[in-house]
Formats: C-alpha cells, structure tokens, sequence
C-alpha cells in the first residue's frame, strides 16, 4: 500500500464543455479511518454522462461537487482496513469512492460488499450489474414498460446504458431500434447485441430513418441525448407511447438552455407519456436489478463492452469522450 | 320545423389566427332521416379551443373537417323525427351535431339521450357535465392524480375547462393556484370558485408569482396554454410531478412550429412525468365521470359559468374569442 492518495479535485465550474483544467490533481497522506468506517483501495474508477451535472452548481437531484473538492464517482476495489463490523479486510466493494486512489467511507447504503465467486470481471459491477444495468433496466422496463411486439428506439444505442436497453427490450420480445455514431457501432449493435435495426445520426436523416425502421411507429423511446433526436422520435410516437428521459447528453455542455422538442405536442395528440427518472429512486429494488442482469449475463442474453483507460491521472481527458461519441460501452478508469 | 338548415362550412384552412373568412354559411333543405337515423334539431352548440386543430390538415387524434364539410361540433338539441327505436321525437340528445340548425344522425355513441328531470340547463350537458366538465374530470383525477395536501396549478383557470379542474382540485384537499387573465377573473376564480391563489399572467411575472403562491412547490400542473406558462411549471415542479397536457391554446394559431419547453429537462432532474390525454380516452367511464360531476354540482361542490351567444350566425367571430382571453367559463352558442 502506498502512503500517499492522488486524488483529483473540482477546481473550476465548466463552461460549456468540460476542460482538462476544470481539474486538478494533487497528492495526500492516506487517511486512517476511524470507527465505523473502513479504508477501501480503489481499483476502477466508472465514468458517467450525469458527471457534467454534478460540476455545475445548480440545483438537481443531489447537491453539486463543491470547487476544491474531491470529484464524485463511482468505483469498486478492496478494504485494506476496517473498523466496521459488516466489512473486512480484502473484501470487494462498490463505494462512491470518488476520482483517488483510496477511499474512507462510512457503509451508507453506498458502500457495499461486491457478491463473490461470480465468473466475471470485478469492473462488471460498474458497468452491466452497476448504476449502468440497473439504469437500462428500471429506465426501461419501469419507465417505459414495453410491452411484446412493440418498438423501442434507443439513442446513445452503443453507449454503457443504451447498449444494455437494447438487448433487454430484446429479451422482452420488442423490436429495437438503435441511434448511434459511426458505422461501425451500427454494426457492432446490430451483430452483436440484437438490435433489429440501426441508425448512423451523423450521417443518416434522422426522422426518415426513424419511419424506415419503426414502420409501426415508436412505442418506447429510451431518451440520453435530448435534442433533435428526441424531437424526431416525439414526432413518430405512438398513441400511449412512452419516452424515458434517461439523460440529455446533447445539451449538458451547452451554455444557455437550449430549447425543448417542439414536439412535445404530440404527448397531447397521441395521449403519450414523457417521464424522466434517475436510478437513485430504484435503491430499494436494486437487488432486484441485478440479480435479473446477472442471470440474463450467465445465460449469455447479456452482452456488454468496457472501455478501460488506465491510470486515474488520465480521468480528465478520458471522461470528454462521453460527449464527444468515441466511446462504445462503459467507459471505466484503471486506477 | 323551419325546411331549411342553415349551416357553417370549413372554407379555408386558417393559417395562423382563425378568420371568419375561414367560414361559410349557407342554407339547404333539412335532410330526412333514413331507416335506424333520427332528425335532431341543434338548439346550443359547444365553441371548444380544440376546433382550431380540426381545421388544420395534419395527422391528429380524429380527422381534419375537410374543406367545404360543415364545422364540427358538440351539441344538445331536441329530436325531431326519430326512425330508430330507442329514439322518439322531443327527446332531449347530446350529439355531434355540427356548426348547423338541423342534423341526421345514427346513434354511434355520440348521439345520447340526456338524462330527464335534472334541475339543470340543458347547456350544462356541453359544459359541467359535458365533454369540457370529463375533460376536466379525468384529465385532472387520472393523468395529474393530485393526492390530498398537493398543490395543483391550473392555466386558463378561468376557463371553461380550468374553472372545473381547480373545484375538483379543492374538492379532493389540494391547494389550488390558477392563471388567468385579468383581475376580474383573478376575484372570480378566488372568491366564487375557491382557487387558493390567481395570477394575472398578462401584469405579473409568471415564476415569481408561482414561487409566491406555490411555496411547496407544483405536485401537479395542469396545461391548456403551453408556452411560457408551461415552461415556468416545469421549472417548479416538485419531485415525481406530473404535469397533464390537456392542450396548448397559445400554440393553435401559430404558423410555424414554437420551441417546446426548455425546462423538460426538469423532468429528469425530479423524476417526473408529462402526460397528454384526451377525452375521448374515457369514453368508457364518461358515465363515471358524470355522474360524480353531477353528484358535486347537486351538492353545491361545483360552480360552472356559460357565456351564451346569440344565433349559430356569430359561431365564427364568438370563437374568437377562446383565443383572445375574452370569455369566461364555458363559450355556447344558441343556435
């Protein structure tokens, strides 16, 4: 064990996009934890879209980080060091361990004990069995809750979320349709992971690709760009329809509020549903989540990519990635 | 019986603002009704906000009037001359009777007997206990389910629509704020309807007013306007909000499409939802619905206001006035 934690801290507000200088790194003796609380390594770091929101100091769903603090994040790795009864050392957790290399934490409900003897990688738990799987899963089934024979169209469809929420509107007997970047992610979501059909957004028209693929409209759209996607998918939804409001990764950099999808209209017309929602209101059915995700993942139905980018001091840099669509699947950090 | 039926027909599609060059009269002999029809001679006809989309020729939730079709509408009238068994002449009927003196119907579910012996107006079947009063009705109790103690925002609260939807707000404990357009109205709403609070949209600043008047924030909001008003709700709206879109009066006469709401990102942020419906989703409870209507109004729970107009000749410049914030409570033309 090293003596010394780099830890990278909020050191300025983004303006639009997000810098490497919106960050700074510095190094600190390793705390000690005290009663109650245990002393975690942090092996991987996840990286995530609703990060650009907790940089800004605005009001939402948990507070922002605060300049000058510790960047929030999640993370798994190992208790070198516990004073709480429930935890020893070696065991693997889950933590809001936050961008450094240790963690103190007190078990808050966020800090929890990784199940053992499991046939996969321990950076699973970030990304298909983590907030990611749980997001695709409650977002989808209990948002948007497709029914058999339905359409679903998912933007972001090669992202950590979409790629998950298109192969479990799969498993429910839907036709999935997947908005992504490059031809090469089309293809990726179309062989590998079961989509029925999929959509390059930056070089097809989005709104005559839509009615190609969907020929029986939208039942379900699975929203993380806002933006015109959105507004191209309203305008095809279906009567009841439902869009989940996952995220809106098109507009979270942008500095004045842009508009919202004129089509919004057609909530009215087609008696459809828009509702957002964050993973936050499932705790209490998380284990629910994930023990479904982890038989889908064992009975092969799941697939799922992890970006992995090494060292914690190349954070800053990877996490633009998220907004600038040179991803595919979960992007995580090597600590 | 005069033989002749005068009767309004679609001339022109409105572009922007409707006109009354929109319209045509003319006069033709009154139809006989054939095997299993029956003659109903229109006495009142509804003005609704939502004839302004039926005008237009776009893809909505019923067929367009096509050009040169007599306007449709909502009527009460009296039955004339019956060839259908559950008919007979001097029934009193609702029906979809249309901008005109005389029609021959089928009875299809939109020609219904009125109930008899009621101490009511036969114009309460197109406003409290009609289309407007279930609008109100389910729109409200199903799409806002507003729960005792929540504070229920209301545009056009003046409205025919608004008028019952914030009575009902009270009825089931909420606290109920509405917007409306002059001062009068403001005194109406508060003192004759029981509304909480009222806003003046047309000399206060909308946010802070709500802010004033919605110190718990906005459970539910409940939308006939869209706009600014809308957006302003969306950015108060409380955790797991809903926000009921029933229509978008400031949206009908524009001629190219309004940016929708910027603040629907807030439905993320707060977990909430945003839901259009239309009556005619609640067909099957309209007795439902009508009777607990009626029951409230029999009870003094329920005020309702009708602005009668004289002669089916003024139908084209009264609608108008849905438009320019003019009426107040129910608009109705006798026929």
């Amino acid at each position: 064990m090293s003596e010394h934690n780099r830890r990278i801290l909020l050191a300025a507000r983004p303006e639009g996009m997000i810098k490497e200088s919106d960050f700074r790194m510095e190094t600190v003796a390793v705390e000690k934890p005290g009663d109650g609380e245990v002393l975690v390594r942090n092996e991987y770091l996840s990286l995530d879209p609703a990060m650009r929101g907790w940089m800004t100091d605005r009001p939402s769903y948990i507070p922002p980080v605060q300049l000058g603090e510790v960047m929030r994040g999640g993370t798994v790795g190992e208790v070198l060091e516990s004073k709480h009864p429930d935890f020893k050392a070696g065991d693997k957790v889950r933590a809001m361990g936050g961008w450094q290399d240790y963690v103190v934490s007190k078990p808050d409900g966020r800090l929890m004990k990784l199940p053992e003897g499991l046939p996969i990688p321990i950076t699973a738990h970030l990304s298909v069995l983590g907030i990611t799987g749980l997001t695709a899963y409650f977002g989808l089934l209990d948002v948007g809750q497709p029914k058999e024979g339905e359409t679903v169209v998912v933007s972001t469809a090669a992202g950590a979320v979409g790629s998950i929420v298109g192969q479990i509107a799969k498993i429910k007997g839907c036709r999935a349709v997947g908005l992504t970047s490059t031809d090469a992610k089309c293809t990726w979501i179309k062989e590998e992971l079961g989509y029925d059909a999929a959509i390059n957004y930056k070089t097809e028209e989005i709104s005559p690709a839509l009615a190609q693929h969907c020929p029986k409209g939208i039942d379900v759209y699975f929203d993380n760009v806002g933006g015109e996607i959105l507004n191209a998918a309203l305008g095809q939804i279906n009567f009841k329809g439902r869009v989940a409001i996952c995220g809106a990764i098109t507009q979270y950099n942008a500095t004045k509020m842009p508009p919202g999808p004129s089509n919004y209209l057609n909530l009215l017309v087609k008696s459809a549903r828009m509702e957002g929602f964050i993973v936050m209101n499932y705790l209490d059915r998380a284990m629910e989540g994930a023990m479904q995700l982890g038989q889908w993942l064992m009975e092969g139905k799941l697939k799922y990519k992890e970006e992995i980018v090494d060292n914690l001091e190349n954070a800053p840099t990877a996490i633009l990635r998220l907004f600038n669509s040179s991803n595919t699947g979960k992007l995580i950090v090597k600590i």
